[in-house]
């Protein structure tokens, strides 16, 4: 039986209570007023790109649980994503991270992608770790790094990083930098002086891109360096981007932010700014936890996804499409399960948002009747868009209940008989 | 007998401990190779703000416990300032506060400030409360408020501020803009208009100044309010300045900051793009507490002090002058012991600052020498000054010991004996 | 036309879309298996008390900005919880603050609570303010003060408090305590000995109240006090509480936490250990921000009520019932508004936590299936309960959307009309 | 040349500068009332247990990047701790951690600690990774396991652990029980059965030590789980301590804690109560940084020494000795200069906590003097030990300036020398 014929079976077997469940929310959503098919092609465009290194298990400093049958190459992760893609349709894209992914054939690689319907949109650059073979050492630094020499390997490595990226599709327009540069003490850093270096480091390597593509530059407070970060907010990566140029933006990751902060409004800022490039989504109680997103602060996500449709509405707003991508660490979970969940509290998280009922969330505004769009947000937040979800999943082909699919096949299992109990997906 | 012969007389009892102790500090930092009779004009020459509201007994939302004998006028605050600066020669400022200090007489209040050698060098706008008989409500917002009419009352009163602070003297030429604006509920704001409104009018108030006036626009992440507010950090304040033009800068708070900001990063970065242009002191816990400055993170003080200092020795930088005030809130303390504690810890963590050995500094972070670079600032800051922040008051005529010369003359007793047990502080 | 016609006709304006709603739900829920029937009478079983100072605009030390038509008495308040209850049928118990709430006349107190359906079911001290004609100030503390005859005076102010209560109802049998007693500076508190003083004071009171009162004993980690709280966090109250014996309990107020503190951990613990007391609801983004409580993080929420719901079901768990208050502080909104939204977002974070499907959930925990665990509690989460907890209110007699009504009848102008504009509510 | 003698030469080169400050130091020390001798020896008697684990370098989950010449076996640990503790003669405790520093040769090692005049005073067991050949996995937990087997497995090792103690010398009578258990997502525990049955396996471990032994719970609120650990808070270990018996102590890591934990007052409260058994010192900006520690809230670290020397003399307090032990893990700097370090910022907030006048600090309490309170710890805080501290090191035989020596002997260049530049530690 093929994937497609499992799928339709798996489908047929859930088809009676998802039409129950779909019959009474389309007719309620008709009936509130909205564009029910619309709504279902809105969801349907939607794409979030899965990152190459969360197909294996993670693990923090103190120990790594692998989860059995981890991908062992290039190959390997692409065929994952492909699974991941073919249950939910909503993960068209991978993100890959160099150097754990450097493709040894280009266009088996790009035939593979093709077979599996899915495009490589981003590369990632690591300069957070001292790779065997490299001639100088990260341990005190890259883009910042006192040393000449170490931010001039550092801006080739970024600059070979978009290389690979050009040779893996056209579709791949994108580099994001994460700076783990920092230090841990008092008086280590030099700050102005460092701060200086990297932007000079940043804009070698952003002359250095296609004209076409796009510099992302993420920010975090805190680790893997703790008493400062090169990076630490979004008003320096902000500073940093202008500093490059037009085509260089901030990346948003939920979990990189010091305790309280209101992210919606740091990507609402953004968003007025021109300059929200990129998405990481995770689920953060305490830090950079990587958590399956959306399973601690679900109305967070929610409020997050407010700003992002509104701003897509609004003409006034000029930023470029924001690339979406998931950057969680599944310690616990089965990867692609975790992966399958994320995806799926992003599209609800989403669903939500595109139900907001925006003039009369205006109307309240202009009107500081802070109760009134309270609930206004709530009326759209509060609505079950569970049938909605799995009708526009559905209706691009994939599974009503892709996590349901996924056991239901047992691909882990599968995955464990032909890589084995003991693989380790590669860069972890 | 005169306030000068007492406090002559006290020093006296106090001379052989401190000829003592800063016989020894002396010859140490002199064999360390450090100019002391520099170092004691530096310390000579850094003035600190007093604000005006921090002369009564503040309080919290759940109570008010007065102190006894707070200033009942300006006329009486300018001479508690006056009796700050008489005991440590270091508080030669005030920092006004409209509405709560409109001047009725021009003429004695110049008189008066110069009878007490001390100068008002800022002015304080308030949009936060509604005074009584003002036409419209600040309650949802003042200068980022949906209603125009509302905004243009906003702007208004901060012009007329600055036109106040004009007729107190020329050396007023600082206008300290804390925006309180937020929102306590998501939906409540549409934060990318309630910044462009924002942003309208404080572009409005800064047109408005004389040009040779600075415009400090301070940050705060929370409270008055809980949701958002509309400045919430530097990247904002930063953000706001430039949009104004070249003499609008960033104020920096040190209790308005997230948990675990590293706030002496921020100082360095502002610095770097030449946009702080002033600075609150007041020691901070868990927020906006308004503790006595450096009474909980003596450190942290110490190391944001070697950022200023640091950055006014290096040519590159081009920062304009900081204005230093103090911001605190005193419960439970006697405002006035409070001023000069803070005053006593700024000195000190100024004068730990000044001791750094910036050569060995450098040389040890362009060597990545993290061991090196942090014994280094430790031995500046293990240092005990004391004695010669005590030389440095002393010199300029104040009292070897603020605090005990405070206590001894019963000031506070003479305050409450002539003022009442009940007075209460305008504005509070 | 009465009150009682006016929520009729209302409810028949809105009869169309519930009957909608409550058809498709009330299905859904019977095919899951749920005993509709139950859920309703559990709903309607659920009582939050409305705490007497909620009814007028709180404020916060920048300023207040008041609602109009605020309570001048208690029987005023009393009439505003009265309109609460009788639009939502969930708010039937008023909780009492002394001094504010000092009553005149005992009887006629009791007939007008009974006249509106409410009972008084705790009393509140106060020992955080001085009150005028008080002989000896709580400025440094109350329970704890080093002064015997402060803590005397503390003492007997609780146990006056209870006497109140007994005088109101036999349904009062509950104090609240909640200790704002700490310091703000390092060394000015003796840590143990103040802790010990703290300890004698709680248990003259314990011993002083009749046998069948709950001694409530509340935390929080700052706030009025910003270095120290006497009783900061769950330990201290659980330690003094079983010291005192067993009818003193543990009170968890949402906002009185350390950033990130996991809540729902905390109650399961004072569950666990037959100390969970009592409750106070609201909502929290920073710290005791005393926002609408599920304005913020309704997944918090309904965590919290998840454990209440396992615990009440659990024949190990030995824990007393436990005292539903609100205890907010709207700012901004109109008090009552207020009050509403927060028992609808109560009721709907508590029917949720109804329709968990323990069995599945317990079977997950046992085989550590962490993303099955997941999905059980958020098929609960995501399901729109608002027409079951609609019907709930119905038939108890309420108002299908208490809000809508509350706005349709213009009851906060009649307050203004009768009140007046500048009403302030008493202990404001 | 012996090391004792280069020990010699090199105070030799330091003794006239140590001199003059100490003539100073000593003079001032005296002439405010203090006995110089008994100081000196209460600092000589101070010793910190250095863990084994510290003497590699530690790493994040982002990477490690090694110091060289790391020690690659017990014997090579046992030999890096005894050049710390001749270097500053403070040191001389070892805290093993188990399995990684499983002793071969008992005798042996018995040999060499008392050749290096070591002990090792306590052990550590390990349940949060899975070592080759372990029959069950840790993933899901240990001691809180829903698998009784996991259980008893987590049981087992830490009994044998103690055993392993047993063997290795009659100082070592403490075990050290950091559980990792917890809970990355909202339903993976039911919280109150896991605390049960944590609760019934550490009475199972506690049963089972000889009833000379210590058990120390640790407490920690995340990491390496993100949702809820086992053991969050101070409050959680008191109760398990108190459930298994008077042998049973908290034990308080100063990176443990929640941001803005006021750290002393639980130290405090727990002196109070009896129940500190231990202290893990290292440095903490956002969480469990394990900076060295003193490095970046030198005053929090005085303030905690003020608890306990207040507490040591202080005859109501039943607490019995502390056991004190680094727990920090070095990712830039040399592991051996790290601990060097952080064994002097201990000496040195201890020494600052013995100069306090108490008599004066508790008199100013009972008056509720804040400022006073505070100006007697400050006067404390702010002298510069550091030549008390020196001589009372060089009294005890070591060196006046510990990392000088240990860099003028480049120590750290033989250890590359004899192990190689790529030695891991075991355990790393």
């Amino acid at each position: 039986m093929t994937f497609s014929d499992q799928l339709n079976e798996y489908n047929q077997t859930l088809a009676g209570d998802h039409n129950f469940r779909w019959g009474y929310l389309g007719e309620q959503l008709s009936r509130s007023g909205h564009d029910v098919e619309a709504l279902l092609q809105q969801l349907a465009a939607f794409q979030v790109a899965i990152p190459s290194w969360a197909l294996g298990t993670g693990g923090t400093r103190f120990g790594r649980f692998p989860a059995g049958g981890e991908p062992r190459s290039l190959e390997e992760k692409i065929e994952d994503v492909g699974i991941i893609h073919a249950l939910n349709r909503s993960s068209g894209a991978i993100s890959l991270h160099i150097p754990w992914d450097i493709p040894r054939d280009y266009e088996a690689i790009r035939q593979l992608l093709q077979a599996n319907d899915l495009i490589i949109d981003s590369v990632n650059s690591n300069t957070f770790q001292d790779q065997s073979g490299q001639p100088l050492s990260y341990k005190f630094g890259s883009l910042c790094h006192t040393d000449t020499a170490v931010r001039q390997q550092a801006v080739e490595h970024n600059i070979q990083v978009a290389e690979y990226g050009q040779k893996l599709g056209d579709e791949c327009k994108t580099l994001t930098v994460w700076l783990s540069d920092g230090s841990d003490f008092p008086g280590q850093h030099h700050f102005r002086r460092a701060y200086q270096r990297t932007l000079d480091s940043l804009q070698t390597i952003y002359n250095a891109l296609p004209s076409d593509w796009t510099m992302l530059i993420e920010y975090k407070p805190y680790e893997p360096h703790f008493y400062s970060m090169l990076i630490p907010d979004w008003g320096t990566s902000l500073r940093l981007s202008e500093a490059c140029g037009p085509k260089a933006q901030v990346l948003v990751d939920l979990g990189h932010h010091l305790p309280n902060t209101n992210i919606e409004q740091i990507v609402a800022r953004l968003l007025h700014f021109g300059r929200l490039g990129g998405f990481h989504f995770n689920g953060s109680m305490y830090g950079d936890d990587d958590l399956t997103t959306g399973s601690i602060k679900p109305f967070q996500l929610f409020l997050i996804f407010c700003e992002l449709v509104q701003a897509a509405q609004d003409s006034v707003v000029r930023n470029p499409p924001v690339a979406y991508m998931i950057d969680a660490s599944h310690n616990l979970k089965d990867p692609i399960e975790d992966l399958l969940q994320s995806v799926q509290n992003i599209l609800t998280a989403y669903a939500k948002a595109l139900l907001v009922d925006t003039e009369a969330l205006f109307d309240a505004q202009d009107a500081n009747d802070a109760v009134r769009a309270e609930e206004v947000l709530r009326d759209a937040f509060m609505t079950d868009v569970r049938a909605l979800v799995a009708e526009a999943i559905h209706r691009q082909g994939g599974a009503l209940d892709p996590i349901g699919l996924y056991r239901n096949l047992s691909i882990r299992q599968q995955r464990i008989d032909t890589r084995g109990k003991l693989a380790v997906a590669t860069g972890l």
